[in-house]
């Protein structure tokens, strides 16, 4: 089949990897310049979390080590209090899976070259889509030298992201359900540059300055510097409104934030240049409409765009390659029924994933720091170690599993049940045993 | 002010006679022909239940009177069972008050002549918003002579329905909230014709077939017709796609609507030919944007949109008219002022009776057939007459009354707990006297 993919960020490169592998012919268009030639955006290099998902996705077509190869392992989180106190906690119970710090153009430069490199597959950049009627089969890109047209496109993806141009031209179908939703809340990207070539913090974890109503975080990159994230309300106070000199940037960072303020000299000029971000989450349904010509379906952000706070968002998308690639093979590449089958699927998994991600966020910026969160995970942990295989937390089935989103919840009830009956267990055992000894004294 | 108003429907028209009676100068632009000339589309005539929300719209801008000259006042429900049987409740607990069928194309072409003839009010048809900027204050038109432009307009207000252009240019600001969610179910409308000028069934009354997963509905035109419309799933048993051939629409009227079907002589013909309609719920926000040239505001369903069964759309749209005059009179007519006030009154209430107009399909398809929905209001309007203006049902209270939609949940807890308050006195007036009375026989 030939195949017209839209967008080459990270899930529209990975795909089309997928599509190409299985014999298909794609044409891969992207709105924006060749990302490899232009660079990122001022304040978009955004940092992304690579766990289980992502890596078994890359795995299944060999991609995983040439990317593992610029990241850098993350294998537990540290919060720095006010105070510059630092409580460092291992993400796994073993204490060695970790999630890994890589750059996203980084990334989508490796998934660039390697799905131009495999055959039958067209990458043409500063194509943006502006028509697309599913019964003609017309496709209509604007470009730099005026529009042009693609007659009879047979199968069209949209992998273009949280603002898809593909899902707006389906929005006007009746039927189509569509909602987004903003966050109060916005994040700005700062530096924390390499002192001499080294970390000025560990670069062993995902660093968290959780602040109640809000945070910063910071992932290590390779040669010394860090990209710190904050997350702060838009208005109100405390917020990227609120705080619009200098000297109240400087003085809020001083009083919240000393120890990374001490490391980032660069500081107030980041922050009065580099853009407000906003966090969307997307959902709609049909993910996929089949008109007389063309039969068009939506992956990764287009699909489900999520906030960022469980390190899901390119993970979830590269694992939608894997289940739509899994569809194809039981449909015998026909995209109509695998397209409703992946959507079957996936669709309550990315519904799940998009209310973990809502969740962490809280639990990031707030419980992290209180004792009864690292309490809990003290506890899970010794469960973790004490029946191995059998119990895992959340945090864990959802980063270093490929357990479906949506069968996490009930398959932790079920531990909890059973860590309950064994606890019961446990006690009736000593009952029993104290019975016994209490009749052996008479 | 010049004030610019998109779309010439019920709200865009009755909004326009408010704000010309402020004093504003006011366009208003519709896409479509002028439909006082262009009639309505086939199976579009869509009948309204005027209540007293509308009705204190019109009434304050003294429209009240012409407009019900055209309505058939519907004191109560009818019910039809599949053997023929009829059951009527009446809507109030007097009987007296009644909801208002009008067909919509009538209301329209009344108000668009109040609209016309308002000082400083200019109407022009054929014109298709396409561009909105609002900080260049630039608006573009399509129109069959080309694109127009207008320079510099101060106030946008989109009352252009559940469609809306202006909230879709609103759509991609960020932090723009948005959903549409659409039903599974679609509708179809059908006539009941007029015999020798009689009506069918009793005109005084909103007739209902509750057949459980669907139902169809009728309301009474002037002349001795009933307008139909059936609410049928879009696809499984029992729906508009299963029921594709006159054979099966045949045998399903005669088997499920018989008294109906007996007095449908077009119904083939209609089913045939009119349009299956789409059932969607819009939510979003904020409902106004304030660039440095224009300050853009959505009313009615562009804000809003309701599925149709409280009758209640157009009442609510009306009643935004209201609502957003009283804030301009609050705000010296500072609109930017004013529709903030307004969202914020208004958006709790648009929430809330979108949520009672879904709930309420389920109650008129299914409830109102059963013993138990049939004995509670008998109830309920017992209570009324014990309680004059006490007590009212949440009907009446949507219906029959101006107080905010999501006052109305609250205000009947507070009549329950009266109620059991109430029940609980007579039962300890009861007991007591019972026992002074076991006293005064010792």
């Amino acid at each position: 089949m030939k195949v017209t993919v839209v967008g080459a960020g990270l899930v529209g490169c990975l795909l089309t990897c997928y599509l190409a592998r299985r014999g298909h012919e794609v044409t891969l268009y992207e709105r924006r310049a060749d990302p490899r030639r232009a660079g990122a955006e001022r304040g978009r290099s955004i940092n992304l979390a690579l766990s289980e998902r992502g890596l078994d996705a890359l795995r299944r077509v060999g991609l995983d080590q040439r990317v593992l190869e610029g990241a850098l392992p993350m294998p537990g989180r540290m919060m720095h209090a006010v105070d510059g106190g630092l409580t460092f906690q291992h993400y796994s119970a073993d204490g060695r899976r970790a999630i890994n710090s890589i750059s996203r153009g980084d990334l989508n430069g490796i998934l660039l070259d390697a799905a131009e490199a495999m055959p039958g597959v067209e990458v043409r950049f500063d194509h943006r889509l502006t028509g697309l009627d599913e019964n003609t089969g017309r496709l209509t890109f604007e470009t730099a030298s005026g529009p042009v047209e693609v007659d009879k496109a047979q199968v069209v993806l949209g992998a273009d992201g949280a603002f898809s141009a593909v899902r707006t031209h389906m929005q006007w179908r009746p039927g189509f359900d569509f909602s987004q939703s903003y966050l109060d809340y916005g994040y700005k990207e700062l530096t924390i540059p390499a002192r001499d070539g080294d970390y000025a913090f560990d670069p062993g974890a995902l660093h968290i300055w959780p602040r109640g109503s809000s945070m910063m975080i910071a992932l290590p990159n390779p040669g010394g510097s860090f990209t710190c994230t904050l997350f702060w309300p838009k208005s109100g106070p405390g917020s990227f409104a609120d705080l619009d000199t200098p000297v109240k940037v400087k003085e809020h960072f001083t009083r919240h934030y000393p120890d990374a303020y001490a490391v980032m000299p660069d500081l107030l000029d980041d922050y009065e240049h580099n853009p407000v971000g906003h966090l969307v989450t997307v959902r709609c349904s049909p993910w996929h409409i089949a008109g007389s010509e063309t039969v068009v379906g939506l992956v990764g952000d287009a699909a489900h765009a999520i906030v960022p706070f469980y390190g899901q968002g390119a993970n979830c998308g590269f694992e939608d390659c894997v289940e739509l690639d899994r569809c194809l093979g039981e449909k015998g590449d026909d995209f109509a029924a695998a397209l409703a089958l992946f959507e079957q699927r996936r669709k309550r998994n990315a519904d799940t994933i998009a209310d973990l991600a809502l969740d962490n966020f809280i639990e990031m910026r707030d419980r992290v720091a209180s004792k009864a969160f690292l309490a809990r995970t003290k506890v899970e942990h010794a469960l973790e170690r004490a029946l191995p295989g059998r119990y895992m937390s959340r945090y864990e089935l959802v980063s270093f599993s490929t357990v479906p989103y949506a069968d996490i919840q009930p398959r932790i009830n079920r531990q909890r049940t059973g860590v309950a009956a064994a606890a019961a267990g446990v006690l009736a055992a000593g009952a029993l045993a104290v019975r016994s000894l209490v009749r052996s004294r008479r």
